[in-house]
């Protein structure tokens, strides 16, 4: 007698006699109506994500002690509401703070809801591979300016690459300085002795995981860890109460405490087993693997195929990437592994012609130790700002009034303010002749581009 | 080789020899991993809901014809980022907004981020049951105030009552006003000709539904449905970018559209057949229905027993009601009813004693015609100021600084920064000693009360 409407799949099962359409989803409605008893609100012994104190709370716990955390919040609005609560409740209008170009875009949409200023950090690239700011320029630039409110980072990159992270924390915690980590990509890290240790154990003061991505919880499902005294905990759990659905999925959250228990016991032997057979296919293959191994970043050496050509190749051998960009396609191995799909894998990539690349950010060419400039003043009148749009060849020195982001792998090219370059308007030609996927844009053929009146 | 790292169950069922407690979470894992190959990502032929094109814009297509919106977009989040987008979009910092005590906290969560100035207006409650706020008062208030930005809207409340919308739309489309109306209730209005019209039939600007409540989608999907000139449909659009998770879950998607082909080939059906069966149903305890006969308000007739003791002894019994008040229970009938639970129902209903409360508004006291005040300027620098704790009965005068909100119904008490007064201490009393379950507080026994300092 109470929501959801579908009462554990009465309407939908009852309706399939008089439904013509029914077969064509019928093999999906039976699929979903499977969860459907699962699919509960906030019934008593339920408890309640927003005020949590009985299942909850203790899955919250559980994940807290699993990923080294001194407290956890399950997010069911994915990395991206973890982000914009962080900001929101780190930063106040004017604040300033430290962000990587390399930053999701839940990150600049969150720091242009909180009016933030930003100093933006260029991201270091190396083979074409984009590893996050080099942490010299970071610590330079928290020198520069000690009344920094928060920085935030994002490791590893879509890549699976990273940078040093501990010598940035040790430096942010001397200057009492929170670091906040977008660890969406790296909710593996630290389960085995093989991989990179967690941003957690490395003293971060806020971490989110996209629990989905790496470890097994159900899309759209995450986790936000914090820990040591320099985050504001009830604030960080006011804004998620904000901003996440009253009507929380609880299959989502029962998918997260499972993912938890999967990373409790089973993640280091299941892990430990896949890099044994990843490590073979590798050596199959003639390639030595990254330090996250089950991230492979392909390129053709010739530089004769863009990586959505790649792409388009391994779609047809029935092998569907995580991303590509102009020179790579990137692909995911899950955390178990199956070595008849990995052979199958390592012919298709035999016939490919294509290398592994791992790049190193040790090999990069010498660091800047230049502070960052403040480059941009978020604010939220900027949405109600009058606008035009204009063809991208007029637009150079315009300052752009939407967010340009190729997506993946989700690193944004402009920011809403910034300043058009003649270098951005011929990497968005590049960007057109390839096929790229363009978030952000109203012109999705980057014919044209809106620009501040 | 892509995201999510569940890889269609793989990863959870190869476990299970290895794990011991493999056992008490089996069914649950069976049951989602169920639904594992529809819990993907954006991979070609799958749209990309922040830029739909596809399948996506297709399914959202056949909504707005199916619900009679102009546009309508896809919520992942619940609708409570609905009404995030909404107010975003529609208010800057500093504008005046008019909306309905009843409001959901979403909405006042909403006006606090976008720094709106509120006009509250009060909710008419008749036989202890809220319907909204009086058309008279809303209409004598956005006279009072044309620079009014946006009115927001409760229809119908959580008890399944309604105000007269057609007025209050008609006067402020004269005004050029937006009426935006959160109708997560009512998602069923309008699909058959014995229920009252939708929102978006009486001419609302703005309707925001939630599917899963009425309508059989899966818990936290929703739709945000646009219509007329005079809402800014591609800032709600941006709005919804920025505050919904770049991984959206696909089998929410695919349940909004289930929803939506139930809505549009099988409801009509569903519910005439449910509404002989509940009007026979009450007729056997002597009860005549409300407008939305799916919704039933019952009441102890002697006030003897508060709304939490009768949820109690229906618990008892095997019914688990939508929501308990001091006064009421709330039993929500799904659009597909079973003859032999209501059979059940009626046998459980006789023995306790209870009435059916059908209030109707026209039935209230003489109407209030005076204009509602500004009571309270929302500002984001609220969330940072220094506030205490004080007991409950030292705070009268003071500012609060906490949202109170008996859960359910969801009806603000107080928010922030309005004033404590003598007659909120009391209820606060009245709701501790029934044990009412009270969000946004930090004390949930409600021994004490945070302040602004």
């Amino acid at each position: 007698m109470h929501v959801p409407g579908h009462k554990s799949g009465a309407v939908w099962h009852a309706g399939d006699s008089h439904d013509q359409e029914a077969g064509s989803a019928g093999a999906l409605v039976d699929r979903l109506a499977g969860i459907l008893p699962y699919d509960l609100t906030e019934l008593p012994g339920l408890d309640d994500l927003h005020a949590p104190s009985g299942a909850i709370a203790e899955a919250e716990t559980l994940a807290a002690a699993c990923f080294g955390a001194r407290e956890t919040a399950f997010l069911v609005g994915g990395s991206t509401v973890g982000n914009l609560a962080a900001v929101l409740a780190l930063v106040a209008p004017g604040d300033l703070v430290l962000v990587d170009r390399n930053a999701h875009k839940s990150i600049w949409h969150a720091l242009q809801l909180a009016e933030a200023r930003v100093v933006l950090l260029d991201t270091v690239v190396v083979d074409g591979v984009p590893f996050g700011p080099d942490p010299a320029q970071v610590i330079a630039t928290m020198s520069a300016h000690p009344e920094t409110k928060a920085v935030f980072l994002t490791r590893p990159t879509y890549y699976g690459t990273a940078i040093a992270l501990k010598e940035i924390i040790t430096h942010a915690q001397n200057l009492n300085i929170p670091v906040c980590v977008d660890e969406a990509h790296g909710a593996h890290y630290g389960l085995h002795a093989a991989l990179p240790p967690s941003a957690l154990a490395l003293g971060a003061d806020l971490v989110v995981q996209s629990t989905h991505k790496m470890l097994p919880a159900l899309t759209m499902s995450a986790m936000l860890h914090m820990q040591g005294d320099r985050i504001p905990a009830a604030r960080v759990r006011q804004l998620l109460r904000m901003l996440q659905s009253s009507s929380p999925s609880y299959p989502l959250l029962a998918g997260l405490d499972l993912a938890r228990r999967y990373a409790a016991t089973q993640a280091e032997r299941d892990i430990a087993e896949s890099l044994t057979l990843l490590n073979q296919t590798a050596e199959a293959l003639g390639w030595a693997l990254g330090a996250d191994a089950f991230k492979w970043v392909i390129t053709d050496p010739t530089g004769s195929r863009t990586g959505y050509e790649l792409y388009e190749t391994l779609q047809a051998a029935g092998f569907y990437p995580e991303l590509a960009d102009m020179r790579h396609v990137v692909l995911y191995h899950g955390l178990k592994v199956d070595a008849a799909i990995l052979n199958k894998l390592v012919a298709v990539l035999s016939q490919m012609d294509v290398t592994l690349v791992a790049p190193r950010p040790e090999s990069a060419s010498p660091r800047t130790v230049a502070a960052a400039q403040v480059v941009t003043a978020f604010s939220r009148s900027q949405l109600a700002q009058p606008t035009r749009i204009v063809p991208v060849h007029e637009a150079v020195g315009e300052r752009v009034a939407e967010m340009v982001i190729p997506y993946p792998p989700g690193v944004a090219l402009l920011i809403p303010g910034e300043r058009i370059t003649a270098e951005v308007i011929a990497t968005l030609a590049q960007l057109r002749e390839a096929g790229a996927h363009v978030q952000g844009v109203a012109d999705r053929t980057l014919r044209t581009i809106q620009i501040y009146d």
